[in-house]
């Protein structure tokens, strides 16, 4: 079965603003046998739009179209299938009731432009969307004698996503003939992308049946297995073998077998040794417990701890005496390992993370350049410390040193 | 003058890669005043690229082909367009010596597949290429009697970008009738999009020679104009025009007349009243303090705070009196504002800020809902107090928390 994805938004024409979710949709797609043929986006134009979908219902046999279904006068996509398919739209009554009382429920009065958002498609199915106000359609229909599917979803990815997984992948899944395809994915920290395929590569590609993706990001590697036979079983047997074989090779740089994040992987070895985590941010400024947070649960190990920008907070919240930072100065091994030590005792966590560098772009210097980073974590057993110059802007050097500050907490913890 | 961008190559239907070079291509030809009305992503398969190119011709005066110049079986573009256009092909001399010239300065013997890099359309210029062996190739042709522009180039940024700069751009220009671009961004924070729409389209839909698009996303809003005309001046003047209007109707919502992130704007007040700003942190666990770092030269207004997740470290850090947390809860308008107040005389910043909520998953109850959250902002003034419930899962819920409490920081400094 080929598909293609429309992502329909002007912005997405700019220079500026990228369709992200047809990444996620590709995964999701795969994963049941369907194979994406093109992608396509268009703006916000009736013509235009009109235009795209009847090129894509004249060359794939699923057609998913994303964005279009908000209430303003630019959202034109079930106006532009029902013109390219000479369909009738109607304006569902359930779902003008819905509105209003969604509205209602936000205390706010409804605009008249929102009621396009009950407009239906003649012979659609409404998919519930749970997170927005437009819902999404799905279309079993004919263009030119042959079978078509369309989905029409919402272009937000907090809304797109949970409504494509409930609602589209189950009716695909019945249309599409069965194929049973296995997925598994590892995750490895801190290994060099060069080093990591040099070591992996000659062990998948003798594994030329199952497809193996790797991606690389700031630290953090992803490694993509999926394999598509007649049975589940022997789909699975084949990516489980090569995954060994992967996961023996990686050695401590893993942390998942099973597609989990850093910081969820961190979460879960706190608990199973019963130990809480205070740190201490300078120049990550909460990056870290942003991250740690995100996790739900996350208050059961994680205790919180400072944002220690300036200096003074650095005393006043972590104890680093100021002589210290006077002679060492504030990004320093020395500094690191007090601000580790000193949330550590501020808190009463088990393990304090202290972490001090200069993100830049200024404030770097010969003997302290941008992108050096000091990171210490401590507990009752004793003291890690690294120092490490990251490469890139502001914001990556940020990501680095806290991907680095994360994988120092998990190896200190197993 | 319309574009249409295509990018080819089965990688980039994949969950893992994407097309970039398209952003860089858009913002060259907005310059010149082209527009890119569709961007096309088809893999490696002749008769997709045969469909998609003659999709392209029928729709666009000028098409860029990115990708699928190289000397692998998988590189079809030359062949596709030949087919597309029904035109010759034929294997280029000067370009069969180069590539021996080249291969012999690598001390690599050819391949002979290599040669079909030599192979030029019928009527086409070549562009040269100092990156890499696959030159450009240049077509002005006719498509079902109109005339059509059409550039062929390969698809790596160190090939592609300076090839379409030097080669591509002054043709088009020679071409195209001289048109300019004026782009103008204003930002709004927590407005509702429906309402945003309802205020401004009876404005902007008036200018239907400024092209206007909103972008919503947790609480924040992007309005982008751009306006194409003969001079630059006019250009400009009409796009300054609209945005005046816009502006004034979007009143106290408007944050930024110039594209600047909320967090930017912040520390632009801060900096303009010598104020400085301490954050205490439950339920966004670091996500003010992330955002407002990531801009470089925060720490002039910015001291830090704590991300007090743990009952113990609002007492701690922020001075919380415990019974208070006892009474109210942690989740209370009473515990914000304590936070507030207490960050900002524990750090002495001029400016505290609290925000405690329940981010979700679990944790809710009847009268205090997932996704409640109470802030709160103080000075020496006094203390402006908020409670609100979002909805979403529990990152949504941390981004417009976060969003809302930049938000009340930027209007109590202004």
């Amino acid at each position: 079965m080929k598909s293609e994805i429309i992502a329909v938004g002007s912005e997405m024409l700019t220079p500026y603003r990228q369709d992200t979710n047809s990444l996620y949709l590709t995964e999701k797609l795969n994963e049941i046998g369907v194979g994406v043929a093109f992608k396509t986006i268009v703006g916000d134009r009736r013509k235009d739009l009109v235009n795209a979908i009847r090129t894509a219902l004249g060359r794939v046999d699923f057609l998913v179209l994303m964005g279009g279904l908000g209430p303003t006068e630019d959202d034109l996509t079930r106006e532009a299938v029902a013109e390219a398919l000479s369909l009738a739209l109607r304006r569902d009554a359930t779902q003008v009731a819905a509105l209003h009382a969604r509205a209602a429920s936000w205390r706010i009065s409804m605009p008249q432009n929102n009621l396009k958002q009950a407009d239906v498609l003649e012979g659609a199915t409404l998919l519930p969307n749970p997170n927005g106000s437009a819902p999404g359609q799905w279309l079993d229909t004919t263009f030119n004698g042959y079978r078509k599917l369309l989905a029409l979803i919402p272009g937000p990815p907090h809304e797109c996503r949970p409504l494509f997984d409930a609602e589209c992948l189950p009716r695909l899944q019945a249309a599409a003939p069965p194929r049973s395809i296995a997925v598994r994915t590892l995750k490895a920290a801190m290994i060099p992308e060069s080093q990591a395929d040099k070591l992996l590569a000659p062990i998948y590609s003798t594994y030329t049946d199952v497809e193996t993706t790797l991606l690389a990001h700031t630290g953090d590697l992803q490694i993509t297995l999926i394999c598509s036979k007649p049975t589940i079983e022997t789909a699975q047997q084949r990516v489980d073998e090569l995954a060994e074989k992967l996961e023996e090779t990686l050695d401590d740089w893993l942390y998942s077998s099973q597609g989990d994040t850093l910081e969820q992987i961190v979460l879960y070895y706190l608990g199973l040794r019963q130990a809480t985590l205070a740190v201490a941010e300078s120049c990550t400024g909460g990056m870290i417990a942003q991250r740690i947070t995100s996790v739900p649960g996350a208050s059961r190990s994680f205790l919180g701890g400072g944002v220690v920008y300036a200096d003074k907070l650095k005393t006043d919240f972590a104890g680093v005496p100021a002589d210290l930072i006077l002679k060492h100065g504030a990004v320093s091994a020395e500094v690191a390992k007090a601000m580790a030590d000193g949330i550590r005792h501020s808190t009463g966590a088990t393990m304090g993370l202290g972490i001090t560098g200069i993100a830049g772009p200024t404030g770097g210097t010969e003997k302290k350049p941008v992108g050096l980073v000091h990171i210490a974590v401590t507990d009752d057993q004793g003291t890690d410390a690294l120092e490490r110059v990251f490469r890139g802007d502001r914001e990556r050097v940020r990501e680095w040193a806290s991907q680095q500050a994360l994988d120092m907490v998990r190896k200190r913890l197993m």
